[in-house]
């Protein structure tokens, strides 16, 4: 049994509870830390039998029974607590994103490298982990789409966070756009060479006043030579659409939102399917389980977890390429951006 | 070019008329015989070019330079103008039923058979003809679906005729599920061999006044030991429901209604797609063309009509069983029902 | 938190176990009862912390602790089990069937109405708490269907038992069907009145010779005046395929297959998507465990359950009604069938 | 009625030949021109009684009867074609492109402006009358998508042209995507501002040996703020796949392939439907009978065209703004382009 640590209690801090303590049968939540916990996660902590409770994560790091955590910290300090933990020998499952910043990030890559111990990094790309979109890669990894040329991803929102939330949150490329950046490399199998972004404030006016879009799309060349396209929209008023499709030589696979039920309900005033499941949590929440569970076999089976710093890395430097193409409307190289 | 006569400018009549006109390359409308024409079917009649407008049907079968006739009159006579077109030497396509006696259709047969011509003789069960039905029906030739198993038809049409049309329809059996006791032989290559129909009056009390049923469903054994279940409605809201699915050893089938166009449109009320095509005339016109289109080259090319006097009688025969089934609840043999 | 004793410890008795653990937030698994218990279930049953595993259930019935049992014991001592669990005061979760003969389903009800407690009791038709069949009734419920007219279900199985298996499950009807008369009844909120049966043995001969059908229809007229079918298959070669149609004056609702994703496949040999999840344990897990929660609400906020005794007992009167009606081959009243 | 003359014979010539012989009762062909007339195309005409065939198009802008002309002349005569029958006093239907130069669609534009009578010109835009993308069109009229803030056509050839084509035909961009470009104008209500295009030789060596791309994508910004993506492809190996999605303030709209029939298998190996429609003669027949019946209609009640030179022009500026920007790597807006 591998011995948790999570570090952090609030939405996916919970979030990871839950799922390790219902469905990871080959690891166990030793220690939960959070300076700032609340009743509910306290009591939620208690019912999953936690036993230890505290407020400074630095008594999980030196805990010697714990093999690994789980980094659900604000943002900010995900990158200096992955340090931490490296150097203190425990393996890293840590929330996307690393960091906004390349060289905090390379902060954590340097730790890694220098551990005696072989450790394992995970960065929280969900979404590699959900059914509809594994299934598609699985499929371009047998064949069925032969070379890939173009990959679509659409990704929208139900509602846009708070205005005071866009500043914290490195903008719509860091913060929500970051997904579909890591979903077209992992589809393609490919990397992201050029991005060219455009954005727009269409929904919310104070989200143009903090300084960010509501709106936007992403073209991508990729190092393969596929193209791919993504759109973003903080506000799709029937609910959270995440779509891809992957075109290629011998075909194309898409998949479809995950709905409540299968019903279809016909009347005079049409035929009716449901609205996709609302947001990130009702969607994705198999998902979070699936990581969490590849992330503990992978420590145990001493393999290479599927997403590692590397691509935490990756991702976050073409986010910003994406930034600096919408403020320089131009194309934008990926290795433009230095640390 | 086969010189068409067509007998009857009503609906179905008009329909022909611009089929033939504008679809079947091999064949030339030569006269129009309707007691009552209509200005409308006159006019329409004029432009298509057609030189003969006549009252009395008999102008047709004593024309020389006709080869076929379409009979289009009203039901009750359309046993009588087939065989009298035999008799004239005329190839006959007679919408359905031919009748709803057996006797009168028995005289058709007679005539076909005493006839020193080969003449060709096809009913009107335009679905068999239609792109759905006859994907499946192709589908279990090719046997993708194995052995036949089960045979389901759900056919509902969007508003119910009026009550005093249903005295002389024969009923919802004869009028309205002929189609899909036709469409199960087609389906699954096999007959009919006994029938269970139940029945109710949810509709309208005046179909139930008039003697009638608006909702109905039959359970059906067929000779190659498949089972088979038809629901009828009078009346779906949303408009004319079409479907039908066949299932055997190696798989299973399935069709689904054609729609004005695959748009859909996603909101907070839902992920809405348009309703099925109204009814009959924007459902089937397509197979009205390609019915008579496979007539005139079963006459062109001496084949077999894919639809004729035998599936004519044998329709009516197993109607009138479900009907005998209703009025004492009791499963009815389809030998039972004798001329 | 409610105290629950699970009597058997197989495979469903497995799936309620894990269900309970691990999403049953006001119950606790006190004790597991089976006197031949596997390996698997015990280390399973371990591995949940359950205290108490015994070979006799009787320790479960006497010990004070234990509000509730599940009873997973094989069918023909369903019955017995309930009874005993009731004069011992417990509430009762039943699976289905609770019986095979309606005299014995009778004591059960007896001793319901004799136990000085409200007791609760829950048969398992977990169909109902499915998401795809709760939205047909969610549907029906709030008028979007208006009168229901008609109602159809198709439930077909990936496999057949093994022939062995046949004797002692009751047949088709009993042991399959049971779940498609029960929801008949629940999608359209009224009784069965009379069916008739049609059955055919085109899977496995051996069925045949072990005096059962593995095909199979269903003709049910409703004391509301609408009109039921049901088709049943043991094997459906893509899979478990479980789909229901309502259909009222003002609207039809439908539902489909559950899919491992929403990926489709376009390449030159067609456009596919992936087939239904393969049976039983894949299709209805959530319902499984979302039937016990309704049960735990039940017990806790001392209401009726959705699906008691009544439920069970006409079902197998239905079941039992059909195979008569196959045996005569004709239409048999449900009130034909006495204890 | 309107008569009508038709200058070239050749596939689209031979199209709208059908259409309007087949489909639009108040115009009638009279005179057909071809100067290298084929048999086939000859026969055809005469099938339909076209009177007048002939090699060189002056006689029918000659003639005094002839009201209108549809120019299915090889592009680049088109323009001059437009000018002379724009003289001659013809109301003028012309296949797109008008040119690939906007020098010479001046000319066009001129010539109607100095004809005193008020003249009809109509581009060939045909997909604006397929129903399923005027089914978004009316989407987005009604309101039902509120205020359009994202489009995204995706448009690619089942397979590509000879590379000998190539040359003549302006490449991808003025062939094939010009259809696209002129769909997110239709669709969105808006004009294109800034394009960026990306594109590659994935499919076909000789393609980019001829200097075109087979796969590209387009990022377009909008006057009304929306943006737009467009991804083409000259290979999909399932088939011609068309479709749009219209994204706004209070919904979404998309459309889907139109298919040969609605039927789906369900198999061991999955659950398939039917490709798309095989290429544009099959896809789109419907919508070029379609867009002449609106052109004499607007003949007839004397309103403006649909879409006219204005729009011709346009989409050749906005592609020749595409091809700019793939050949330099950067936006460029669509007024830089000028003639």
């Amino acid at each position: 049994m591998i011995q948790v640590g999570i570090i952090g209690a609030g939405r996916i801090g919970q979030v990871h509870m839950k799922s390790v303590a219902s469905g990871v049968p080959n690891a166990v939540i030793r220690s939960l830390a959070d300076p700032m916990i609340s009743a509910q996660a306290e009591q939620m902590a208690k019912g999953f039998g936690i036993e230890h409770i505290c407020g400074d994560y630095h008594e999980i790091l030196e805990d010697p029974c714990i093999d690994a955590v789980l980094v659900c910290s604000p943002t900010d300090i995900h990158a200096k607590i992955s340090v931490e933990a490296i150097r203190a020998g425990k393996h890293v499952f840590c929330e996307k994103p690393v960091d906004h910043e390349l060289t905090k990030i390379d902060f954590v890559e340097e730790a890694l490298k220098a551990s005696p111990k072989k450790l394992k990094y995970q960065v929280g790309f969900n979404r590699r982990y959900d059914h509809n979109f594994r299934a598609l890669r699985q499929a371009v990894l047998e064949g069925k789409v032969g070379d890939v040329q173009f990959i679509r991803v659409s990704s929208r929102d139900p509602q846009p966070p708070h205005a005071g939330f866009i500043a914290s949150s490195g903008g719509l490329f860091l913060d929500m756009m970051i997904h579909d950046l890591d979903m077209i490399r992992y589809l393609s199998g490919s990397e992201v060479e050029e991005v060219f972004a455009q954005g727009a404030v269409l929904i919310d006016p104070e989200i143009g006043a903090a300084g960010d879009v509501d709106t936007a799309t992403v073209s991508a060349r990729m190092t393969n030579g596929a193209l791919a396209l993504i759109d973003n929209s903080r506000k799709a008023v029937y609910g959270y659409d995440q779509r891809a499709e992957v075109f290629g030589s011998k075909g194309c696979v898409q998949n479809a939102n995950d709905l409540p039920s299968t019903m279809v309900l016909s009347t005079v005033d049409g035929v009716t399917a449901e609205k996709p499941l609302w947001f990130f949590l009702e969607r994705y929440m198999a998902s979070y389980q699936a990581e969490v569970r590849a992330f503990i076999d992978s420590i145990e089976q001493d393999t290479e977890t599927e997403v590692g710093i590397f691509d935490g890395r990756r991702t976050i430097q073409i986010a910003l390429a994406c930034k600096k193409s919408l403020a320089e409307n131009r194309p934008v190289r990926v290795d433009e951006i230095k640390a």
